[in-house]
């Protein structure tokens, strides 16, 4: 299997996933709480339905991981992992910033990644050692001078822990001084905008492999870097705490903030 | 004037808005901090003037309070309040759920409003006595059964004063009990969703009268209602508070979580 290949696959993995979710893109549609009260909607099975089917077909040694159907061949060396609608939150609110995420693990490193919105028509793939692209162009993440007026995002204050929690608002004190005005919301679309040039840091927690596998080569493709509250890079065996920087530059001013206490 | 010629208008003047602010989405431009540190673009101000241009030649003897340059004329009873993009911090982060906003005010009360995003080319318009329209479709509201499984939205956790954050938290914790996922992000955008059936409550707190004037025949329109942390009806003089509700059978349960304390 050739990456050139593998990309191709990603691409087609994409489309199907995409058409089978715009119809229901403010639809009214059933949805179902699951036992952790993520909103799990028909559109998220309907998606992982149609990229499993491809992957079935044209990569049957492969593993995958899927949010929503699980684990098949756990034991192969390559694993897609995929999560049909990462933001399902926005979906479901009509908000066009949700993504599919689709990643490929070798040993559990991210090698492949992709975030696609399939309402906006807008899509970033990274490959390891690449560069990443957004809807076939470059893309390159931008400079960032100091962590003081960076443009810092996370999608939700309550994805960390009090601690966690304490340690964010360390960095956003530094990054805005007296007047706190981060984004939230964005799940994985901001990762994207990192990888555009548009955002400076993701700081989130609690995120599963499925959130953060496709996000890696997006941005470092582009130029940035991921990795843990400890600075150190993802596998599929991180613990959820992730960091995303468009300048690489700007990890030690992050880490500093993250664990002054 | 009819409300049919300003309907006509507010159009217009949301096209040339729109018009001044797409070159400037994803592509560097100046910006530069006020006093309060709310970014300013130049698209901000393009825009504004884009719209006040239109405003003077047709609409001579009516006020103007721009979110930009300020207030014109402010003894005329009819009075156009414009923030032409509610969403600085979305828009410079390259997301498409920014809006121009649009409002006339008649002697403080709003009767006429739109929310238009200039990229994904979504507009609502609401006014007084009529019927809010998305993209020229009538757009309804949502019934909402109990404010427990309700969708909540608000912009940021930090446009609240502490004491108006533990009421805003106890709204949630009703809404969404131990796994509080509400959605954030969002500005006007928000409230374009609600007016539409995807999102049932947005509250907020420290909102301007530009910021809030547009919304409110937009989601009254709809079928919802908005109001402030009283419950009551908002004018140029409220405080900022702000309640939107997509049923407006949830009112109490709102007001009462709100002051429970």
């Amino acid at each position: 299997m050739t990456l050139k290949s593998d990309l191709d696959l990603v691409n087609r993995l994409a489309d199907a996933a995409g058409q089978a979710i715009r119809p229901f893109f403010r639809s009214a549609f059933a949805h179902e709480k699951k036992a952790d009260t993520t909103p799990v909607t028909e559109a998220d099975r309907a998606a992982e339905t149609a990229i499993r089917e491809i992957l079935e077909r044209e990569r049957p040694e492969d593993g995958i991981i899927g949010e929503e159907f699980g684990t098949t061949r756990e034991t192969a060396s390559r694993q897609w992992v995929l999560d049909p609608i990462d933001g399902t939150l926005s979906f479901m609110a009509g908000r066009p910033i949700f993504g599919t995420l689709i990643a490929l693990l070798q040993d559990g490193w991210p090698v492949l990644g992709m975030i696609d919105q399939p309402i906006a028509n807008e899509r970033w793939t990274g490959a390891m050692g690449g560069e990443t692209l957004f809807n076939g162009k470059p893309a390159k993440a931008r400079r960032c001078k100091s962590l003081e007026g960076a443009t810092v995002a996370t999608t939700s204050p309550h994805c960390f822990s009090e601690d966690e929690a304490a340690a964010y608002l360390r960095v956003i004190a530094t990054a805005y001084g007296k007047n706190p005005w981060p984004l939230y919301g964005g799940d994985c679309y901001n990762y994207g905008l990192l990888a555009s040039g548009h955002v400076d840091i993701v700081i989130e927690a609690g995120l599963k492999v499925h959130d953060f596998a496709a996000l890696v080569t997006v941005v470092e493709g582009a130029g940035g870097q991921m990795c843990d509250w400890q600075g150190e890079p993802l596998t599929a065996e991180s613990d959820g705490r992730v960091i995303a920087l468009g300048d690489s530059a700007r990890l030690d001013d992050v880490l500093e903030a993250l664990h002054a206490a």
